[in-house]
């Protein structure tokens, strides 16, 4: 265990339209978070904390900081994993928060990874139309991606996101203190989208995870500090252009995703974890755009040896025309025409209609042909 | 029927924090809907129509105009009745929007009166995060109350609306002609509210309905059109200043209603329609403002003139203890402090807080006391 932290936790803003709010970085933060929902929340007097039942020490520690300042609390676990984010359970958890007397003048607290974020946002989202969210977010992945942005939702059968909400969270307190119980395997997979952030915006973070990959694997304090940091600064500056993915911004983030979605698609949810299908996503983004002459073939493997360098993979055996035909029913297909998001250059990104069958499936068939380059 | 109506119906821009949104008020506009829906969403190709099972012919009207310009249409019915305002209804919507290919070049139209708006306004809130809202309400409750101002919800066993979005509709097409085939009961339930805009902002539109009481009745075109106006411009007046209930300005809207939920509740859902209950409600709480001091005998007198005038009931025997209790686990109380909305004059009303048992007791039964002074 980390010795008390006397570094005083990284703070960003979110500048909405409607309103800010803050995201605090740091290590051992429990004690710090009734104070600042009692600065941005008043009025606020009950917190329902909704989380993983694998994080009932965490919840309970929380639960007596947030007695400790006299606020009532309501402890509500939610079972690890995808199969979570149901209508069923949203339903249960509707029925708890009536159950524990939940009004306007009530938050709710999520404690997990991104199932418990977008589960317990959602909730927060519809609960009395609408209760105060914050996020303590507790995986690197959420950490750095689905804490921050306001995507709040539930699956539908075989249709995941299909249901939820935009909804702002007051705030969110990352604990990168809880990286260190992380599966290596799920810590490993949150560091594709940290990647995925220096390569459609940041050249300088993507150096740094270049010069700073041993420490980052050893999960070193103030380097993943400055990692989480650097990634949650880029999201919140691209959610800030576009709340509701009305005007395309938003849509940089999806670089290596439509490739992904279909990976993870074909590979059945589960047998590959969000992060590797980014990164095998982002390594065929890469490649397609080499063949549209848009990269060249350094930043091709520049990117790949910093994917393999973080032990992330970059092929996943798979029909390419089955995963093209997958790609032709994302959700972010508008009325047929599918858009993928290409680099030019380390740090820059554009949306590209018009890919062809071909060029997606040639794509795929060489990142697959190439022997690993470790 | 009305011959062809030549009169351009009125129209009303509601100016929210983040966009504005226009209600239409007419005579057989379902021609002109298409044309509006394109005006207001340039990218939309498909209407998905949620209509009460009752409204199969108006429903099929809008479907031929909507598809003589070119949307694609799915049509969506929902049993009629206040059951319909489930979790169960809500997900089967969401499941038939998914088979419908319905993506975020998708609109959800709702047909029908209250519980169509609420529940399809809310399926539309939390589809793909949230599609576009056309509101067709049908009866006069949903065309003068809950078509505008963005609440949309579903009930859970025992809690009504605990689960909704604010979710403000793209436009509102109030077509007054469908009033004609809505039951005497229900249409007079609906003039409950319009009495509240007068009481609560519009002495002129209180005297228009003094004036006017047997032209309303016998569901006249041009008087209900006003009606219909006037009462969409008071809401969205207060709409406009209080889009989510932060600033307390929204909860003038509330009166009556306080004492309405709890009559409801004692009645069983269903044995009073809510207007009715809300003009129950608007004479005890104008006997509780005068019980106060802050009117005097001639308001309350003339308030339950015009109530009665329009046919609406001004007491219902319930125990006043049994109501009160009731009262104490409304959802406007804030953590123990039930306001309520009292005039002062016509056209004003305050939020007033410190009320004791032993006056709502007296107010209640003060209101059952009295003989019908018709």
């Amino acid at each position: 265990m980390n010795s008390l932290s006397l570094v005083a936790p990284i703070a960003i803003q979110v500048e909405l339209a409607e309103r800010t709010y803050p995201i605090y970085i740091g290590q051992q933060l429990t004690a710090a978070v009734p104070g600042w929902i009692q600065a941005g929340l008043p009025q606020c007097q009950h917190a329902a904390l909704v989380f993983d039942e694998h994080l009932g020490e965490l919840a309970s520690s929380l639960q007596r900081a947030l007695s400790a300042a006299h606020f009532r609390c309501s402890l509500l676990s939610v079972p690890s994993g995808e199969a979570s984010k149901s209508v069923e359970m949203a339903a249960g958890l509707w029925q708890s928060l009536v159950n524990e007397n939940t009004d306007r003048g009530s938050c709710v607290v999520a404690v997990g990874g991104g199932v418990v974020g977008d589960l317990a946002g959602f909730v927060a989202a519809t609960f009395a139309r609408g209760l105060p969210l914050i996020q303590v977010p507790t995986t690197l992945l959420s950490q750095v991606d689905s804490s921050v942005g306001g995507k709040t939702g539930i699956n539908l059968p075989n249709v995941k996101n299909i249901v939820g909400a935009f909804w702002q969270p007051t705030l969110v307190a990352i604990d990168t203190h809880t990286l260190e119980s992380l599966p290596r395997r799920e810590f490993v997979s949150g560091l594709a989208e940290v990647v995925k952030y220096g390569v459609i915006l940041l050249p300088q973070l993507f150096e740094y995870l270049e010069q700073h990959a041993d420490e980052i694997l050893r999960k070193e304090s103030p380097v993943i500090g400055h990692v989480v940091a650097e990634s949650c600064k880029a999201k919140a500056g691209v959610v800030q252009q576009d709340e509701r993915e009305t005007t395309g911004l938003r849509a940089i983030l999806n670089y290596g995703h439509t490739f992904a979605h279909a990976l993870e698609s074909v590979a059945g949810y589960g047998r590959l974890l969000h992060g590797e299908a980014v990164a095998i996503g982002m390594h065929m983004a890469a490649l397609l755009a080499q063949q549209l002459g848009r990269v060249d073939q350094h930043f091709v493997q520049r990117q790949r040896a910093l994917l393999e360098r973080l032990e992330l993979p970059t092929r996943f055996e798979a029909n390419p025309s089955e995963l093209w035909k997958i790609m032709q029913h994302d959700k972010k297909v508008e009325h047929g025409t599918l858009r993928f998001i290409l680099p030019t250059r380390l740090g820059q990104v554009e949306r590209v209609a018009g890919i062809t069958e071909r060029q997606v499936v040639e794509a795929i068939a060489l990142a697959n042909a190439t022997t690993t380059g470790a």
